[in-house]
């Protein structure tokens, strides 16, 4: 059991080890890397819709900044309120199925997955990103730098990282203790020089001239874009079990802890950059500079600080990734368990991690990597309406759940408080589907009534093969007429492998044919020969010699073995087949290929009385 | 069995039908369309290479083809040779093994396949070429189009086209005679004009109008370009058999009249394109227009017998690739029998095609027009040494033929002809190696040793194999001590599978035990009844229940198995798992992933005595 299960705490691992449980000190790094470092590309996005309005557009970053402040604040009373009331966990999934009905569970669980899916895109590229601006000569293998950490990430979870939770800290409190000081020294020197700060390295300034009048469409695109900075709000309410008892104030405490310092970096961020008039420059183009990047240079210069802050901002960027990399498959478990994936996505793999979610994880976001080029900000417009739709139906659903569950004060309080938060969430779903839908949230609007269909027609399809193999009561065995099948053993020549199945299948029954495809005219198998002679009346082993005028191998075995099946009703068949077992991956397709071909074959022919019986033979070479 | 196994003759499809044979005539379109579509693009790649010396340029094109024509003359007499003594089929690979030993083999069928996969990407990516000439609007397209041709042509070879004889007749015929007429008024008003005639449609000029002098090198390359023509050539040496009897004399006069069609257009081309001084275009670039094109179109005009001529240019250049289609396959297949690739491809799939071999072919002919954007000319330095250097080893084998079986004047005869041919094209590899290594000849010579160390690498797999597992002499059977194997059969829970699968694991072995993973602590998986009592003393399956605390449900069973195998030593084992057969392809990863999972766990882990049972339950849904 990794440790990996406790840091995004589920109720499986955490049950198990009480000593593993964190304090709030730990819970921040744990729970709180996605969301805090959701600073490093919220504003950004914002700052980049402002683009086209030149120097006016900084002026309008604060009010901006402070509607998403209020937005996290409606957000965070709605999410100490899911904290209590699921202390085993609420995601978004379990609270919406529970108290809005299926329909709205995979609604929320595909908007999730398709969140958690874009989470790794946007944190991978926003963390090169963040290199690129300090090393700019890196800016033309942006796409090849996202892939490799991609791929890192990949084999690290795919391996099971355990004790990883030190390595979460250090770069957490790194990133929030600089970020820190740029902000503090930042302020100090807004105050000081009376509002007018001299920037100690001056910023880029890239995009228009000229000044444009801001219209309200350009401010809602800019407030959808920096709503980003809300993602990952929620994890504390995933992880509730995760902490010592008692859980719900220890939740609770690190929620608190986790927003508080958001606020200030959200807000501290948005003073700085009106203050020190700090534009955007175009991702993905050459002269990129982020805008930490910028700040921090502006504030510090491009020392030895500013080089320790973007580190750190690179590496919360993408651990941050990380966040997904444990949920989505976890995301996955929890809904293959309810039948709406296949059930492969909830089996653990060699390293007892969920292998094929976490593959299928790493294929999407490659794929999204490679289309939108490595930059970050084109895959905003998708990664909000995910989040926020998730967001909204799990508030929704904590108002389902008062009114449930609870009566009087306590039913009205808890209702008003997850009604605002349902309310403000999904008036932002709005605003960012109606502001970004033709930069690319119509993709989400396409794509998620897709994964919702696709997820409802895999949970129809199993209920159809449960109503169709199941049994009533008990299974009923009869204790006569238990007759051995007819066992056939394909033999395309002797070799220590077929002579080791045709032996296994003398112990099945005593009805063995060794079959043989003679492909020339003049063509035989050697018989064998007994160690000694069978006792009389014993059934031995026939030898069948099959022409084949054709040169085909396969298909005369499997006409043959239909024909003994025809001919043969009521009996069973079961085909004895040698199997290579090589020695190392990467010569499996220089074996067996026949056999697959032949089960196959024999699968799709046959009439539900034929068996397949693989004996290996294990290849030293 | 497809027609098409006559259309490009092997053996093993015509002397199964006497019938199908074939007569001269109906030769020249089968053998003869991938050599004489090279006329369309052979010409056309000398003349990109003299595109910087401008109208300058093409006076050296006369000359050039002159020299492209004595090289086809001496390889024709070669060929004649070879048809006469490998009358079975002489496919380089064939020949050179036989004769060279199998190094030369090997490194001859690497060569070829190469140049099939080239030849796949040069004719689609030509054909295509033409149709952007004719309409310009479609060259953003190119790559697209080049696909989907590609895509239609795996389809097809997928299926086994059956009868495709007369589709390839009908267009070759209209190519060659269009491609007459054209020459023939052409020449006509070259000769009318007194040299210089006036071209309905001017042609284009493009390049730099500045003339500069032509060096040995400029010229080195265009004749390497402009060997291209060549390829195709030595279809018919490997397909004698496909003739109606004497094969000999009718395979000859076959390649007599596709060597004489292909002499008369790249000479009438070359004259033509001097008289009317024709330059190339830029491939790949806004207002690209083939030479055929541009010349049919200043002979002709660009009426509707330009429409037509450029059609069935358009045709045969995409047809052409259907040769590597029906030959890439063979070849595998020939060398997958020899233990040089993996032997599945010589496994006929379910329309009686090689179906893994046009896989590979479309995958990496796919790859390749991605990587070059579907344009030819970036494609043709890469196909010329594949092709010659086949050529080279036919020929050199034919040397040792001759030596071998041969002895005075046929001998020395026989040796000269054929040695000329290895010298000639062996010089020709090299001047194409030199001329074009920079442009991507150097491609080749680094894949070429690849290919050649992975086939031996291969048949080594298969030898140690073969000694691992050989058998001398006939196998031995013991008829006592005879002992059923014990049986295992998990179930998660029960069904009509499960049921199935236990009734079955019955009558394989009085020792029978289900196996369930209970992971709650009170789970437990209901016992069966019997239909009436079990006699005394019958052995009858026991119920096992393996608890799990932490869920996992494979590695319990794979412990417990192993465990059993422990146990009884000597005894064999038997586990029967219960196989859902999906009716839809696409149900595919909705079912037995975890049967899977334990037959790889089972077959890595065991001792060699474990053998897997599948019984398969149908699905209706």
């Amino acid at each position: 059991m990794g440790f990996i299960d406790v840091l995004f705490g589920r109720p499986l691992a955490s049950s198990e080890d009480e000593g593993q449980r964190i304090t709030p000190l730990q819970g921040i790094p744990t729970f709180g890397l996605d969301a805090l470092s959701s600073a490093a590309y919220g504003p950004e996005a914002a700052l980049t819709i402002l683009l086209p309005l030149g120097l006016l557009g900084v002026q309008y970053i604060v009010p901006l900044t402070a509607a998403i402040i209020a937005l996290l604040v409606i957000v965070y009373f709605s999410y100490r309120q899911t904290i209590a009331a699921y202390p085993m966990g609420g995601g978004s999934y379990t609270v919406a199925r529970e108290n809005l009905g299926a329909g709205a569970g995979v609604l929320a669980g595909a908007a999730l997955m398709i969140d958690y899916l874009l989470n790794v895109a946007v944190g991978i590229s926003a963390g090169i990103g963040a290199l690129v601006s300090a090393v700019p000569s890196l800016q033309p293998h942006t796409l090849a730098m996202c892939l490799a950490v991609l791929v890192l990430l990949t084999i690290v979870n795919l391996r099971g990282v355990k004790e990883a939770g030190s390595a979460f800290e250090a770069p957490t409190y790194l990133f929030v203790g600089t970020l820190a000081v740029v902000i503090a020294i930042g302020l100090y020197k807004v105050v000081v020089s009376g509002g007018h700060p001299v920037a100690v390295v001056p910023p880029l300034r890239q995009g228009s001239a000229a000044l444009q009048a801001a219209g309200l469409w350009i401010l809602l695109k800019a407030f959808a874009s920096g709503c980003t900075a809300l993602t990952g709000v929620e994890a504390v309410s995933n992880g509730v079990q995760a902490f010592k008892k008692p859980v719900v104030p220890a939740a609770r405490a690190t929620l608190t802890a986790i927003i508080a310092i958001l606020i200030l970096l959200l807000g501290g961020i948005a003073v700085l950059v009106r203050y020190y008039e700090i534009t955007a420059t175009v991702p993905g183009q050459p002269g990129y500079d982020s805008v930490l990047s910028m700040l921090t240079a502006a504030v510090t210069g491009k020392g030895i600080f500013y080089d320790v802050t973007m580190f750190s901002v690179l590496l919360v960027l993408c651990l941050s990734a990380n966040t997904s990399f444990a949920d989505f498959p976890r995301l996955c478990r929890i809904m293959a368990r309810d039948d709406y994936l296949p059930h492969s996505l909830a089996l653990r793999g060699r390293r007892l991690v969920y292998s094929e979610g976490i593959w299928a994880l790493a294929i999407l976001a490659g794929l999204l990597l490679i289309l939108f080029q490595g930059v970050t900000d084109r895959l905003i417009p998708l990664f909000a309406v995910g989040a926020f739709m998730a967001f909204t139906l799990s508030q929704a659903g904590m108002v389902g759940h008062w009114r449930r569950t609870a009566a009087g004060f306590e039913a009205a309080h808890g209702m008003l408080i997850n009604g605002l938060g349902a309310l403000a969430t999904g008036i932002t779903v709005m605003v960012i589907v109606v502001a970004k839908f033709a930069e690319g949230a119509w993709v989400v609007v396409l794509l998620l009534p897709a994964v919702v269909v696709f997820m409802k027609s895999v949970r129809r399809h199993y209920e159809k093969v449960a109503a169709e193999t199941v049994v009533k009561g008990r299974i009923v065995l009869s204790p006569r007429n238990i007759v051995p099948p007819i066992v056939i053993v394909p033999v395309e020549r002797w070799s220590a492998a077929t002579a080791k199945a045709l032996r296994f299948a003398m112990t099945l029954s005593p009805d063995v044919q060794a079959v043989h495809v003679a492909c020339e005219a003049d063509e035989s198998l050697p018989a064998w020969q007994w160690e000694e002679d069978p006792p009389a009346g014993m059934r031995v082993p026939k030898l069948v010699t099959l022409p084949s005028p054709y040169r085909l191998v396969v298909h005369p075995i499997v006409d043959y073995v239909l024909k003994v099946e025809k001919e043969n009703a009521g009996r069973t068949i079961a085909v004895v087949i040698a199997t290579i077992v090589e020695k190392h991956w990467y010569h499996y397709f220089l074996h067996n290929q026949r056999g697959q071909m032949l089960t196959a074959l024999l699968l799709l022919g046959g009439d539900k009385r034929i068996n397949i019986v693989n004996v290996p033979w294990y290849l030293k070479a």
